[in-house]
């Protein structure tokens, strides 16, 4: 145990943050760091090119024709880090309190990977075989859409052949009620740019004569969405293919706003008006501003007109919506309701379609039984509100059946300040890994 | 004149950002040199203490009951420098290029108030005295309102007693033709802060359930300005008094759309439909948002709801309107108008009144002769966009007729990147300050 803490910890430390081009030797040496751990545990190791970040690929040997194959993915690619100053402790420093370890990736995605690869060395470590053949898939990019795994499908789809696929990668209900994901929304995403000016001007001599961008962009941005919630842009739902009352059925949809509220310091107030909070979370799509900038908003002042204004938006999709079909339309809208004296330029930067898998196939129900057994309590199903992009075309590339697996929960902080993941459930994680594989 | 350039270029050197706390050394260090470096002149320097950076003031020793008395202002502290990226230079390592020198600062306000210590330096040289009571004023948070020298005015009082006060802080019209300002309009500012959550949230799985901060604060901002242009904060306009029709005759409401365009890349779009482009840059009051911030958007994507967002207002008030009552109006429409499960904080920045001089006044007249003189043109009266937040307080502490002039033009990119200031115009300002003090 000394030993896998000690080397999760090194896996940590390496600043493997894919959008930001500065660290990119942390990215590729957390790859060749994570190619030699996994060749040192035993499995045959290749790191695949892409147009970006090196894929790490690995196999229990030549597949035994008896055994089911399993596609295991996960990503070695963290989270930018910022707002920095909110971090009690460096995110690349992992430190262990109260029995929760402190980091950039300590759960999404390098802490659910490495139990993953603690599941398997032990097993191959204590049996000398694994129960399937294995293809364990780990890219560099899943933060930053998968682009580059995404563009080399084709070409690996041999490789990639499986009959199950688990994507390592989603969380729980809590931590006491454990649940297989059935579906994962899609994504869309766009930098809009507005331009009134060559350069950033004085407030004071040009305040009532250029179209500040930044006004600009607030007005525009206001209208994407209605005073209901609902999303403004013409056709946005179109598309939009709703689950039948049995479907909703089987999965489960409850909300505690009281822990919701407790957990997060907020209040369930950003969801369409006449849909429920876990209805809005999962089952919908949604259109968010994840970010702005404009002129100077530091410590202090400046009374400038800047020349520009920039957001990032990104739409969540459900099945059905195809996501450059979701970037036209926002596009057109924004460009049509853009004011005079202002260039626009929206710049999509990639998405992905949702997928959404039965709960009736074999994966799921032997999935469930690993859960419930695990922790001696009954196994829900549920649906992601998050996206794992490339998704869909792993389940293309594989021909596998897919299901959601995870030992997250929704107070971990992923992909914000303080990032952490408890030491009790990376170890339930190994079992659970072990478990599935064995049950297969 | 080399002697003058390279003291010129150590003061451009120093980074006295006020806005920005890690430059303190810097400022401070700008201060003092300053101060040295008028004591070198053969000034009597006094370095004030104040709730922020001190105040240089300088006298050429007891004043002559027989000479007239006159307080000169400027500023030694810059505007921040972002965004760095546009710099074709660094901005605190001044070069000159085809007759231009570039730095932040280069014409405001180091440019402006070093030729007219030039000006001085050398009739103290030549003549061995002035032929006023001279007192020099500069400041080092012009660029941040000012709040340490407005908090001493009162204690300084006696000593800012001046029959004339000169504000050399300004622009004329363009580089052939010159103009004497006589107004400034005034400033009210502020930060406006919605949260939503503790922390930062993942988009997939809050959106569509927390009321986004991005969301809520492009919202909220909309609804600061109308379609056509006018600020909606109701009570906004209550205060403003119009010029009459005769007082809008002595000065010049000229403005050239096509060279507006050629100068800024920018289209003269953004004003009041029912007002003219001069009209809105001087005698209207406005409202402009200087800083946009929240989330994530840097390179790459981070799909964020962020824990809050931040914007940064300032609105130019022309006489009559009161700086505190329009803080007041704007929080007030705000926080009626922030949606639900949106914490909102707006917090004062400070701010100044609008000041207006007449145009029949001893001191406008001499200036307009001196720079009629120098320029072989006719001198031209004009109202400041701009805000020099001090300036009604000096006049109310110093008892002196009020006039502003300078050697700026409105391609200077003040407060943006690339500022520079002409050397040929550098020693027009030194003519200038010369001819005033010798026709008063």
């Amino acid at each position: 145990m000394e030993k896998v803490l000690s080397d999760y910890l090194h896996f940590l430390r390496f600043a493997s943050v894919s959008a930001d081009p500065s660290q990119e030797y942390a990215v590729i040496a957390c790859a060749e760091w994570l190619a030699d751990y996994l060749s040192q545990i035993g499995l045959d190791v290749e790191s695949w090119e892409t147009s970006g970040y090196p894929v790490i690929f690995a196999t229990n040997g030549p597949p035994n024709p008896k055994l089911p194959t399993v596609l295991l993915y996960g990503h070695y690619d963290v989270q930018p880090t910022d707002p920095l100053d909110e971090w009690k402790s460096p995110p690349f420093e992992p430190r262990m309190d109260d029995g929760e370890i402190y980091a950039r990736g300590a759960q999404d995605n390098k802490g659910q990977i490495f139990y993953t690869i603690t599941a398997i060395a032990q097993l191959l470590k204590e049996k000398g075989s694994l129960p399937v053949n294995l293809k364990l898939l780990i890219e560099g990019e899943e933060e930053v859409k998968s682009t580059g795994l995404a563009g080399i499908l084709d070409q690996r789809k041999e490789q990639l052949k499986a009959d199950y696929l688990l994507i390592v990668d989603v969380e729980i209900i809590d931590a006491k009620t454990p649940a297989v994901t059935l579906g994962a929304r899609g994504m869309a995403s766009m930098t809009v740019e507005l331009r009134g000016s060559r350069t950033d001007l004085h407030s004071g001599f040009h305040g009532g004569i250029v179209y500040n961008p930044n006004h600009a962009l607030v007005e525009l941005l206001a209208k994407l969405r209605k005073e209901n919630g609902e999303v403004a842009v013409p056709g946005f739902y179109d598309d939009v293919k709703e689950l039948s009352e049995e479907e909703k059925k089987l999965i489960d949809l409850s909300f505690d706003p009281e822990s919701y509220r407790r957990n997060f310091g907020a209040e369930p107030t950003g969801g369409e008006k006449d849909r429920s909070p876990a209805e809005s979370q999962t089952l919908r799509p949604t259109l968010e501003i994840n970010g702005l900038a404009g002129g100077y908003a530091g410590p202090g002042f400046k009374t400038v007109i800047p020349a520009k204004a920039v957001a990032k938006i990104s739409c969540r999709l459900v099945p059905n919506q195809e996501p450059g079909k979701i970037e036209r339309l926002v596009a057109d809208f924004l460009k049509a309701n853009c004011p005079p004296g202002i260039e626009i330029s929206v710049t999509p930067i990639g998405g992905g379609k949702a997928v959404q898998a039965s709960p009736h196939s074999r994966l799921a129900q032997i999935a469930s039984e690993a859960y419930t057994e695990l922790f001696g309590n009954p196994c829900r199903f549920i649906y992601a509100g998050g996206s794992i992009p490339v998704t869909a075309g792993l389940v293309q590339a594989s021909g596998a059946e897919l299901a959601f697996i995870g030992m997250g929960v929704s107070t971990d902080n992923i992909h914000a300040p303080n990032e952490h993941f408890g030491w009790d459930r990376f170890w339930m994680g190994v079992k659970l890994i072990q478990s599935i594989l064995q049950r297969l």
